[in-house]
Parts: C-alpha cells; structure tokens; sequence
C-alpha cells in the first residue's frame, strides 16, 4: 500500500502544474451589450478626450470668473442671462449638468447660489475660473488606457467604454471545462439510493463553482471505479473540452484509480498526488496534450475546497484574468481558538457577522470535514498557513467570503 | 423656477416607496441544475438524516475503540483485516472516507496511523468512541430546515439540496425591468455625435447592473426632452415590465419632465422627488397602477449609485430576497481627509488597496461627480452620514465594494 511519503506544498504544486501549462485563451469581438463580465482581450485607449468639451459639473449658470470678483451676499453681482453659444461680459446662461459651457464662461454658479430677479441672476459669491466645470479631457484624455486588457468586465467598464464610444471588444473565448465524478458508490441526482449508494453531488457543485465564474462546462458523467472506464472518459474530455476537473478515485492510500487512468490517457500525466492541504491532501493534478487536469478528492467539502486551491487560479488563467480573481476579501476576528494541523495548509470554514460595528468570524467545527452543510453554516474561509498551528480567539484573520455577510441561511 | 425646498432623507425615501408598493414575486419551479444564482422560494426541509448511516469521515481502518484501549506505539495493538459487513471482536476493515462503517465498529483509525503487517494492522494509539465517524444525522437531522426560502442560491446551496435528494426547487420568478434614457442630447451608442450631443450610456449601464443581479431588462430607447413621448414610453413600460427606471429629465432646477410624465400615467405617480443624497439628490421615487418607477439623473455617476441606493432594495426585494444584498463589504483605513456636505448622505467613491497586511482606501477625487472614469479607478464607495462631514484620515470605515481589490485597472 502506498501513502503520500511527501506532501507537495500548494505553493509548489501550483508552480509545477502551471510550469508545464502554456494557456492562451482565444478571443472573439462581442458587441459591448453582451460583454458583461467577459475577460477583455484588448486594451481600450481613449480615442477622445472625454469630456470631449468644457461641460457643466452641476445645473446652475455659466458666467466669467471675473464678473463675479469680490461678490458677497451683501453687495451680490448682477448679471443678465442670455441664452447665445457665446456670453459677454456680465452675462450668465443657463446650463445643465453635463451641458457644454458657452465661449468665454470659465465658471458655472450653482443654481441654489443665485437670486433670479427677472432676466437677471444676483450672484452672492466669487469664483474662482473653471469652478464647477468639467473641463474637456478631465475624465480621461485621448490616448490614455481606459480599460486595460485581462479586466473583468463590470457594469462600470461598459460604461467607460460606451462614453468612448466603443461599440464591440475583444474578449477571451470562455473555456470549456469536462467535469467527471467517479466510484462506485455514487447515484445519479434524482435516483433512488441502496444501501451504501450516495448522491453524487460533485458533478452539480462543481459545474456551479465553473459557471458562476463564466465558464462553460461539458458534463462526463459519473464512472465506475473501473480504469478503463475512468480513460475513456478522461479521453472524451480531452477531446471535447479545454481542461478536466474530477472528484474522487484519488485517496490517500490504494485506488487511486483516476490518477492511473489518466496516466494511461497520455503524457506528462499526473504531475503531482498529494498536497499539504486539508481538507484535501490526496488532490492531483495532471496535464495530458497540453490540457490541465485536476483531480479532486469525492468528499464534497475537499472537493469545494480544493476547487478554490487549484480550481479557481486555472479557471482565472484561462479567461484571461491578470491574475487570480480571488473571493471577495475581509478581516474579521476569530471567535474562539480552532486548532489546525502544522506542515499543512488548512481552510478554516467561517461564519462572519457584522457585531458592534466589528466583523467577527466564528469557526465551523474543523470537524466533519466532509460534512457539506459546513458550507452552507459558513459564509467565507480562512487560509492558515503551513507553519501555523490554528487561529487565536481574538486574533484578526482574512476571511474569503463565498457568501454574503447577510446570507447566512442559520442566522435570520 | 422650482427648486427642491426640502429634501427627502434617504431612509425616509425608501420607506415612503415600500410602503406604497405590494411586492409579491411570484413562483417557478426549476430543476436543481438550473437553479444556480435564483433565489429560493421555499424551505428545503431535510426529509432523510445526512449522513443516511454512519460513515467514515477518514481513509482507514473501521474498528471497535474498545479493541484499542490501552495501545501505544511501542505496544500497538493487533486486529486482522476482514472484509464483512460487521466486525468483530480484534477486527478491522478498510473502509474510505464517506463509506459506511460495519456493524459493530465505532472508530475508524486514519491509515496513516496504522502499520500494515501481512493480514493485520497494527494500532498505535487509543481511539475514542466514534472518533473520525461522521455519525448518522451529524451533518443535518431530518425535519431540520436546510435552506431558507429567500436564499440566493449558491454552489454550496446546490450541493446541500442535491445531497437531500432534491431534484427541483421553487425559486422567484426573475422580475423584469424596463430600463428608459431621456434628454434631446442623447446619440445612441455606435452613433456619430454632433456638437453638444453626449453617447447614452445609462441605459446600459442600468441594464448591466441588472442583469448582474438576476433580473431580466427591457429596453425602452432614449426619449426626446418630450412629455408626451415619455409618457408612452413609460407606458409601454408599465404594459411589459414589473417596474421601470430611467436615467436624465429629472433636476434641481426646471425640466422635471419624467416626473410630468410619469403623473399623467396614473397614481400615486410621484412620490417623492428630491432626496438627501450626494450625488443624486435629483432622484425620485413613483408609482404606478402598483408598480415602482425609479427616476434617476442624467448623470452617469449619479444613476450608478442611485441604482445601489434605490435600485438594490427594489431589485432585492422583487427577486424575494430575506434582504437588500448588499455589495460585499470590509473595512479599511482612509488614506487621506475628504468633506463631504452636511446634511446629504455621501457616496464616496474610494479605491481599496492591500498594504502591509492592513486595507487601506484612497478616495477618488469628490469633485467631478459627473466622471465615470472615477467608477473604474474606485473599486468600492463608502456611505458618510448625513450628520457627518467627511472622512478623516486614518478613520477606520466600511466600504462595499463593487470591483476586486486586485480588479484595479490603473494598478497594475
């Protein structure tokens, strides 16, 4: 029987699976309507400057600075409002927020600052040139970078782009990732169990952990712990989608039937079995022509877990992405001590809550490992490093949250 | 000229408008695969115990403590391997992690805690009852509540109900909203702009913060400085949609035209126009034949935040959401002092940048509210108070964040 001799940091397992990686995600033009949180594949550079000219930063009158010099509330300048693309001297026009302002106005006096008295405005204040106004190229200037390339796009990206008047982007071509479930043990959602049978629920959480990220996934299915069946599937995935990710037959001791199947499959093969992670120590990880492959373990809350580990910076790579797009990130202070295990790197699942206007993070029992409503009781996770023995209470830890402060299903 | 003579506070604001709405989301049932990102429409009540048996939590060997009692590493203890459903005195059997245990066993020793010597193991060390056994109904009891109504659902969500054996869930029907531009100064995008004309980027905009929540968009076009072809607009929108925002036609100043229009629609109509919020304060709240109508201004900012203001709670609460959800939110240290105006609640727009293990959040300048370049060199905005003056710096503030901390474009 074999057991892991030696664990692989995840820090040295992401490096070596990366290293034999070469990912160039494709691209393709989409209209700026459908590009919402696609990865962009090209640099915008403003083509304009924006604003493209002078314009109102509020509603109110535009006027000359130096009409107003020396104005109080007491002895307010008077000025006459015109209503010309040009204003003379002591002369104001109306103008509305992100209105162009008339030739010669530097300054537009906020609505509620003026008395209107007849075809006259009193101006209670001096100002000062180009108070209130948007001067063009103030937002961006023409030729700067707006949006950079590996930006995932937001409704404020699509914005910025459309005030440029960009029509269509490039983006990254959304990858295609093969989920594969295996053993024996395991029934399709839906079906009715026998003894020993579990659902596989694997297949369904990890399809959502790709697709909430925009990728799209190609379902393999669930095989028998059987080798052969195991590679014709690994085979079908290699040929009909961009990487693989499986979830069980991989353990810490004998079948580790995935790994050999995959091995069977092509070279270089399984390139590392066994990181000093937990949960998920027997995770693996794979490259077959070229295409990554992850291999997870079959408990649900590893296989959650290990799909942030690896999961996510491969998915991010094969968007497009600068970099990771890790969970959103907070700090919070833990609870109560929670032990770990020292030479692994442990993920603490946490419920946050917001307490005295302090987030607070409270530890799932670091038991039941495998037990999934861990995951729904937590909201985010803390990643303890290798050479740390556990959480302090009191102690002030980053949280990645996987659920809302507010969505906490135990907590309303 | 009419001016706003006194300003709703926001809270006052949302209040006023829920109080005249009567939103009741109605109900679809959808299969558990197709239920990722809707929100729950019923309680998920555990109808089996999970585990359904008693199973190994660890890769291992099944034993009865007992058989244990007493051993160390310099006196193990010996049991022989079998391989039946139940165990006897001074036997072991392999079990991995999520099987059931035999009968008769109540300990699984981890395999890395064993040596295998021919047909027996030999144990180091005493085991308690029930140690690294995930106990029948440990995870979740039956009858117990799994998962709230008013969830949004999320991986996790998915892989409680599926191991449940739920197949279909009732989720809320995704509300549709119609999203309308107005002013004489707006040119499509993709369009040739002549002088004083400015590209509509609300409407999509609007539409993507939409769609980023779930809810479906319908697009109603830019109308003319017209009211009467507002009016059938918004008519047209009250037929097709379950609600309706719109961007521009509304000011401090004279050309209230949406507000016009939308009273000749029907009643109540507007409800409240003019709002304590900075930028914004334009913004107004109607309704209709029962259904909600979000009028915000022109300016690209201010729709932005008025859409987190007004349009999140709506959106939440049309979606059957427990609660407004919210952005994602930390806290970080102000780098530098900004004012803010007394009397307003103030978005200031900050970038939140990671620093010496501390988050730190810069505000993007407060003046140019009209910029939206600064909604893509921010990354999250902090709400100052009315009764507050700004942020000083080295405060300690909470900012919910609409981009990644590493998702900064002009940081990288």
């Amino acid at each position: 029987m074999k057991g892991f001799q030696k664990l692989v940091s995840v820090d040295d397992a992401l490096k070596t699976f990366f290293a034999e990686l070469q990912i160039k995600p494709r691209k393709v033009s989409v209209p700026l309507i459908s590009a919402l949180g696609r990865v962009l594949a090209q640099e915008i550079v403003a083509f304009t400057d924006l604003p493209r000219t002078d314009r109102s930063a509020v509603d109110g009158y535009a006027v000359n600075a130096d009409d107003t010099a020396g104005a109080t509330q007491s002895k307010p300048r008077i000025l006459k409002i015109i209503d010309t693309g040009t204003t003379g001297r002591r002369q104001a026009k109306q103008v509305w927020t992100g209105k162009p302002i008339p030739k010669h106005a530097n300054a537009v006096v906020m609505l509620e600052n003026t008395k209107l008295v007849k075809d006259k405005i009193e101006v209670g204040s001096s100002m000062t040139p180009w108070e209130n106004v948007s001067k063009k190229g103030e937002d961006i200037r023409k030729g700067e970078t707006a949006i950079r390339a590996g930006t995932r796009l937001k409704p404020q990206h699509l914005g910025l782009a459309a005030a440029l008047g960009v029509g269509a982007v490039e983006v990254h071509k959304k990858p295609r990732i093969a989920i594969l479930a295996t053993g024996n043990e395991l029934a399709e959602l839906g079906s009715r169990l026998r003894r020993g049978q579990v659902l596989d629920v694997n297949r369904l959480v990890l399809t959502a952990l790709c697709n909430e990220l925009g990728v799209d996934t190609l379902d393999l299915g669930i095989a028998k712990d059987d080798v052969d069946e195991i590679s014709r599937k690994i085979m079908l995935g290699l040929k009909k989608a961009d990487a693989i990710i499986t979830s069980g037959g991989t353990s810490v001791g004998g079948r580790d039937l995935v790994p050999e199947a995959i091995n069977r499959t092509g070279k270089p093969g399984v390139i590392i079995h066994g990181v000093a992670i937990r949960p998920g120590m027997p995770t693996a990880l794979a490259v077959v022509k070229g295409k990554p492959i992850i291999i997870l373990p079959g408990n649900p809350v590893a296989a959650m877990l290990g799909f942030e580990v690896f999961g996510r910076p491969l998915v991010s790579r094969m968007l497009g992405l600068k970099q990771t797009e890790s969970r959103h990130k907070l700090k919070a202070r833990v609870t109560r001590r929670i032990a770990t295990t020292l030479g692994r790197r442990n993920f603490v699942r946490v419920r946050v809550f917001s307490q005295n206007d302090e987030f607070l993070a409270e530890p799932i029992s670091a038991r039941g490992s495998s037990l999934i409503s861990t995951m729904t009781k937590a909201n985010g996770y803390v990643i303890v490093p290798e050479n740390v023995e556990g959480l302090e209470e009191g102690e002030i830890i980053t949280v990645q949250m996987f659920d809302n402060l507010e969505g906490i299903d135990h907590d309303v």
